[in-house]
């Protein structure tokens, strides 16, 4: 789901913008002949992400560079582990060096979090899903890490599902219409391959949505009671997707209402960068740096 | 330092992203007559930053929207208070809403962050910058966050300014040159208008950059009394840079050690998005809705 | 579904390839000062389609040109009726002219079969969709087109719903699976918000599929008999689409076996440009050309 | 003429369009290990064009496809013929099956119609030419698909040759110059490289056109007599053009009067797809699948 | 000829090469509610060209600057002589000043020269026209500047004439054609409406060239007595270009010849910038600055 | 500091210049069977610059071109000397020609001016740079060739560096702040790897300046005098910048006054090109033809 040409694109772009006519750095202090080779390292356990991505960095600085992966896309790893290895001119890896891990450490830290929910609600049924709470032109990216963490997307853009929300039913049924004739109406005018799921932030709304048959009822902000309440009522006429104040410490117990969905914003608007490292050798002469634990102005 | 060819065209591409053939909900479900207004309003308090870029989300959708400014960038802000207006097509306000949110939530996170570093050393003459750690593609959105919270910028890329660390001192040093006169011979390839800064692990190398004469030394990962022997070894010769383990706990401490600029990676990297709402009214007749507020997937 | 955005971007690109470097014969020929005005003619009978489009290539060779529209998109249209009204800057008003009339000829075109489908399933339930037999570059433009003629939308793309063919079935059963397990293994795997359609050649297979709860079945190349037996055992659980061999003489008793859904790849793929004009007067003293109606090699 | 450059830029385009973040379906159903090979095969007779772009969509999918041809550009075709095979990874050569088939089938099909106008005037020393009636984003696509018919390209654009029709006379003769000396004086404007072509609609018009001494004259809407008539007083003098009206019905009889070139506004606009087929086997062990006869939506 | 998208294309690329993240030194010096007004003057005599492209530069960077024309282009200037008058923001004008300059100058540059050679050739009836020795990336704009000297072009590039030269010549009479058959044979191969022109070294081509009814004959590197000769020979079957050692010294000499065409390789890659410069006046308070005589670096 | 993305992009697009739907020439004239191979040969003596984007533009018309170094950027160069040998398709190296031609003349240009402003400070400290004067579009590859002149880079753009002149100061100082004052608080507002030059026109405003601690003072058309006064006065406080009146008659005088910089915009915006031809051999058959010295219109 994340094409070679998206990836291609978004990180050549990203190359252009931290080096738009070169490393003035590299350049100057280092010979166009030294070699380089590095290892991505985790410095902290985590589940990996970005692989690819990675590797394409320093190949679209110098199609010299040769990246060989060692982890694969959603594997568990721990302090130390060697996710992959690159070799090529230094002045391509040092160039390089700070998009290729910047990727990588977003996409594993969307990864590690993903999987601490995923692992969080296993065994329950329910799955858990992103939200269009991306980074601005990222969304492939944290799309494809958030699977590779075990989780599951949620509709990628405003083009492929739809999502009626209170304000959409305000206007749908300004005019006399029902809100179960609204959402007929608004089936009707649909393709018939797209989704239609509908928020609902109370109990009471529930039968006028599952008379129009929606294919997933989104329960907004409920409590337990009110989810495991929805979650009957429903019955498996739709899908139930939970959301509102999912935590790490909340997400148990949400699934264990029975939904079918758990949305967490959360997992690509908070995750923290995954702590990993970059330890180079350039040459083979100097000493091993770890310049990804320094900081990089 | 922003410029309005770069907002339109990474706005632009974000809308791209997000409804790439267009809004099906907004098409299926409202009229194409219908208006909307909307305020954005903070949930919480904090520093605004991107008015021109929450604007031009909405401008880029459709020309017909307009959007009033109500309060300037690097404003300090308070729950309940209302940052700019829009008014439109309903279709168009609809559609524009979550890239809007998106990067005036990321950008005032960013600016709420700075800013609290900056009045954690208030008074000690010491300045907050950033670092090369922003998101790729919105590096200039986040530099433009990070000054509008009263902090400075470090160099904007690897093309605009040189930092010479340990691997790179490696790799001078390697065929016999001192420090020094490796530090000489890369000045001496660089353009006079290119600052020169060089990092520094310990106390014992100053002496040697110092006999370079460079620009920035950045003392890196120092405690605070080898900070203020740093400091006052340096003697005003070189701006001096403190870097690693600043926190919001840390940051005054190091401040007072004299330092005259202290890099926070997390600015960027770890800044938390602003919690702003958009209170929608579509067609004059329905309630206000906190669409922000509400999961958005 | 067809934003601003995408006419911009593709019509822009369109004038760039039919004048890179301006238009010679309206420089050499025609004073800068003149000025054309223009209607945008039906030669025949038909369905409206790309009148947002067809303004939008004259404002951007000049923004001075203004276009009144005259027909909504979808309207019934016949011989002589102006569809709209172009003045402006003759030179403008020249070189945008075929670029202009292309696109709205061929969504014309585009809607006004679609309109033909339409009405000869009247009254039987079912509706006519496109397939993803667009013309390379165009598809956001023909899917509007199908809509302005009454049908409506297949999935855009490979990327927003599922379409389970007898080449993927074979390898999802290779490995031992039944046919169910490996839809519903499929299924696991998916995006809850994605549709899952499966294409059936012979009846004998709809058990299978029926038992794995597909969103929609495809009954490709069947008998109408055959038809009407797979409507029945299907009994509404899943959307039955009906797709080859579909002909403006066969739809009809296609859609009164009760399918849902007719697909038609014709509707884009072989769709006639439909015949219209644009007659121009330049500078108020030339007689009404009908320029469209000549050859324009 | 249809550059390396120019079929990735667009067949990357229209791949982007058709899968803008991945195939959903191969990505769930075939395993990313699968291999897959396939054969370009002929259902019908025809004229083959279109086998470097064929080739291309697999390449930009994935640089592991490998395409072997076995039918050149405007090579004879008959049904079950084998034009090209593809191997490769079975998700990669699954996604770009569409693209890479539109492409094919569109080029076939102007190719195909070309040749059978071409073969209808053999003999007459008629040249058969296309006109600007193209498929917006596809000029260069669709010319390199005449000529493989064994047609000739009409000006590229409204920026490589001057067509001067009555409209343009109009205005040139508006301020009181004769026909002759208005074009004497567009020709004093022209580059000397540029062809200088006028459009006439009646025989009287010739004279006055001949006297300016222009590249070629196009007979508009002739009768076959009135052809006959023109090509007689033209004498030479200019290249003499055919247009308007011409079906394979007619063609030969009017290539029989003499002109020179005949411009087919058909051969683009109107060619129907030809159609080839994809036939497909994944890993080796399913049978043959064939996917592009099968309705694709 | 320069189209408008063509205008905003190529000056927004330079004005974000220019100024990627903005003009420093503008947003730290002038108050962003400075206003500024400027008037573009000529320090020096010559023929004036590019004026909507330094309008466009301004308007790109801020739509709020508005560009007042005083001189059009073509048009003779003297030095002090306005040409144009931009207000707007001060930062903006600032930012926008040198791109703007450069475009200015630099077409001024080529129209001064080419006004130089045109006048040189005054009543000859020989035509100056430009070579593809252009700028890459600018050849509209320099072929515009041409014109505006009263230059001609020539073809704007390979893909719109043919131009045969000896290496030419000589890969098509390898397999043992003449020179006249290999030249009809090529013209055989070409579009109707393309330009054939040969390039021959020596009188004694003429006559096999001549038998092929080409358009045009350059005569490359002739004395002015072959010249002559030449232009007899060829007698009026094809336009007659003279090429090579043509200097302001000679160029009379050679129109004097009777040659229809001359070519100059240094109108565009040898023409100096005109001396324009920009004179400030900030918030209406500063004195006039000429910041174009200053250096700029 | 001149990227291959850029080489590519800026290289690609001067290549859909200069043939954008392909060499009519050569698809005519050449088979595609032939194949080429061309020296690169250096009519005069100069300094080498441009051979790295000489090779792509080869390869980016088709990959089977080779392209064999033979002199390295900045090397010295003499009359009649190989530089490059490129083989290939006929037809690719003819089309790739006037554009590889034309940036490694250009590049070569500027080399060559530089290496002799270069040359004729020698021994004296200062060195020469370059200034903003540089063609749109090409900064980078002009910056490239001035380094491998011998000479230096000034700041790249308006982002990377600040230069102060008197319009600015006029606006600082307007509100009632010496110019102390008014530098001190710009440089306040600037990032601390910010490069602060500061432009003065007469002796007695340098000691208000070097008051404020700045990086650079540029003396801006000074005598010698006045220079070697301003040197004594500045005493190594700031870098000293020479600009104005530089020719290659003057720049030794201005270097022995002891200033540090020396910056001459005629170094890019007045080289000429540099006469380098390319010796082709098609098929092996033909004599080798000088195309570069004919001319190319």
């Amino acid at each position: 789901m994340l094409t070679r040409r998206e990836i291609d694109r978004t990180v050549g772009a990203a190359l252009d913008e931290d080096a738009p006519w070169g490393d003035l750095t590299a350049d100057a202090v280092i010979p166009a002949s030294a070699r380089a080779s590095a290892d991505l390292v985790s410095r902290v356990s985590g589940t990996f992400s970005g692989g690819e991505v990675f590797a394409a960095a320093f190949a679209l600085v110098d199609p010299e560079c040769t990246v060989t992966p060692a982890a694969a896309d959603g594997a568990a790893i721990s302090p130390g582990q060697v996710l992959a290895t690159v070799t090529g001119p230094a002045r391509a890896v040092l160039t390089a060096e700070r998009v290729a891990l910047n990727f990588a450490q977003r996409m594993s830290g969307i990864a590690t979090l993903t999987a601490r929910y995923v692992r969080a609600v296993e065994g329950t049924g329910a799955r858990i899903v992103d939200t269009r709470k991306t980074t601005p032109g990222l969304r492939a990216f944290e799309r494809a890490a958030v699977r590779a963490g075990g989780g599951f997307n949620h509709r990628f853009s405003l083009s492929d599902a739809v999502m009626v929300k209170d304000n959409h039913l305000g206007v749908l049924t300004a005019a006399g219409a029902t809100v179960t004739e609204a959402l007929v109406a608004a089936r009707a005018r649909l393709p018939h391959t797209t989704h239609l799921e509908v928020e609902v932030d109370r109990l009471d709304q529930l039968d006028a949505v599952l008379a129009a048959r929606v294919d997933t009822i989104m329960l907004d902000n409920f409590s337990l009671d009110d989810l495991r309440a929805g979650v009957e009522r429903i019955g498996g006429r739709a899908v139930v997707e939970a959301s509102g104040g999912v935590t790490l410490e909340t997400v148990r117990a949400i699934a264990e209402t029975g939904v079918d969905v758990i949305s967490v914003g959360a997992l690509t608007h908070s995750a923290a960068a995954l702590d990993l490292g970059l330890d180079l050798v350039i040459d083979g002469g100097a000493e091993p740096a770890a310049s990804a634990a320094s900081p990089t102005p």
